[in-house]
């Protein structure tokens, strides 16, 4: 079996590494021609994933058409260039399409497998949802993960499961794929309200508080999506948020810490200069909650401090004495 | 309205430094003498929580029965002790006992409150818990908090809500009490786990599996005590987990990381030299899970490495390795 992979950054590098054993080959998509050439010649990813040997059996194109006809693909790009990045290809025979990406499109307000499906026109049940507490660098290193596979199709997602699990890789299979993309979407704005606490020396406390009440406004979500609350306490929901919010590999989170430590919006995202999901993805949030009404105080701080210069230490002021309640309503 | 604490260690004394600015005065019970004098004479507790100059209004006795003439009472001691030291006491008028304690006797296999109510005699409707993430040296220097307060009667807590409520300690309330009884049991054997882990330096993705494998570990206990299943991914399961888990001023914690990092149970316990609760409470909840035939891998584990001499790489290879399934089943 062939492997093609959607995209050559931190995340897809990894992916393409430890997967490497259990396929014949591994093909990553470029955008930047250097990239490809880095892998190629030195099976190297020094801009985005250095220190780490790729295996001899990973290469990498430009030509995205390519990645199409290797057996099983992987999307792996930010959230928001899916859409341009895949619309022109035409699918010539039935594809299992695993997503590895993370966010919210801004505007349509959909999860990353609706806009594959939209974009290469193929069926629900040929599309899957990879998800969990995996840092790049950790995988890379393989350090023991375990993450959440979840499709609408049940065999075939046992038959991926197989196909994927390694001895430090370890793969869980659920039919939510919508409440997989939902964590995996909500916990990068989370882990930006946690790093600006960490940011303000806030302590541990206030920290485990922001990821409790930011799984709780996770959880309003899931009617919108027509997910299963469950999902939203798993690996992809609460791991993913645990492991980005109190680790310093996450770039959501780092973010986060630059704007507590006083930095402006402007001068953190030039400091961390790759994607941060988040940033995007509470624009959409912004939008759904808008639109349904949802009550996230959180997101909506993290909205306010971003796009419209509240100060961050007005906002957690603001947070910390709402109104006394029940904890769930 | 004044308050009474039995318990004079670093979370007793954070209460009491934290709720003197809303109670006329506050009484701790200390068993030692010493303890007791320091409080005293100096408005320090040197022994457990150093740094901290507590307010003038706190003072401390050795003399249990001064404790039970206040208005409201929290106890706050290590399970295992409290049916010993509160049993004799005999109350003359109702009064609000509010549980701070966090366990599961070993034995009985009751928690908190059932023990409080039994050894004191009362009515459920007069016992409420208080638990949350909360590290006391933060609690202490009143960096942001919050908790959860329960009780069956919710007018009641309600009141102890509005009592105890300061700027910086925010209180929610909820009517499961068992539920969050559960969550301060079971986090302990859990972050007892999560510190072993880090200690072999198995990275943050193994970690936050740990945690969210460890939270479903949780849930299995919610019918035994016919508590809510919500109140596990509150601030008193989930938020009090993670804070355990990830925080290195947590005792459990620190016990799991010299384990990890190749000290003995024995070497481990005389180095943290202060009472850790999961060592003990491990030893309830292998007795649940064998009266109630729960699967509970991680505790499993943790038991045996502190009471069988499992090897704790051994114990990682055998969760790792267990049969690939679904997340929940």
């Amino acid at each position: 079996m062939k492997l093609g992979i959607v995209g050559a950054g931190s995340w897809a590098t990894a992916l393409a590494h430890i997967l490497s054993k259990n396929f014949q080959s591994v093909i990553l998509w470029a955008r930047d021609k250097d990239v490809a050439e880095n892998i190629n010649q030195n099976h190297k990813n020094d801009k985005y994933l250095p220190d780490i040997l790729l295996n001899s059996n990973i290469s990498a194109t430009i030509d995205l058409e390519e990645i199409f006809r290797q057996d099983i693909i992987i999307i792996a790009i930010p959230m928001q260039h899916i859409r341009e990045t895949i619309s022109n290809i035409k699918l010539k025979e039935e594809k299992m399409i695993i997503s590895a990406s993370k966010g919210i499109e801004i505007g349509s307000l959909k999860l990353p497998s609706d806009v594959i499906k939209e974009s290469l026109d193929i069926p629900e049940e040929n599309i899957f949802a990879l998800s969990g507490p995996s840092f790049a660098k950790e995988v890379a290193k393989e350090l023991p993960t375990a993450l959440t596979l979840a499709g609408k199709d049940i065999q075939k997602a046992e038959k991926l499961q197989q196909l994927l699990n390694t001895k430090t890789f370890r793969i869980y299979i659920s039919e939510d794929i919508k409440g997989v993309e939902i964590g995996g979407a909500v916990k990068n704005v989370i882990a930006i309200a946690c790093g600006a606490s960490d940011g303000l020396k806030l302590g541990n406390n206030a920290r485990a508080s922001l990821i409790t009440r930011g799984l709780y406004e996770m959880t309003k979500f899931v009617p919108i999506f027509n997910a299963n609350p469950q999902t939203i306490y798993g690996l992809s929901g609460l791991g993913d948020l645990v492991l980005t919010a109190t680790g310093d590999l996450s770039r959501n989170r780092r973010f986060g810490l630059l704007i507590g430590e006083g930095y402006s919006v402007e001068e953190a995202i030039k400091k961390i200069n790759q994607t941060i999901e988040g940033i995007e993805t509470v624009k959409a949030i912004k939008q759904l909650s808008e639109k349904y009404n949802l009550e996230l105080p959180i997101s909506e701080m993290v909205y306010k401090v971003i796009y419209e210069k509240l100060n961050i230490k007005k906002a957690v002021d603001l947070l910390m004495n709402r109104e006394l309640k029940k904890e769930f309503l």
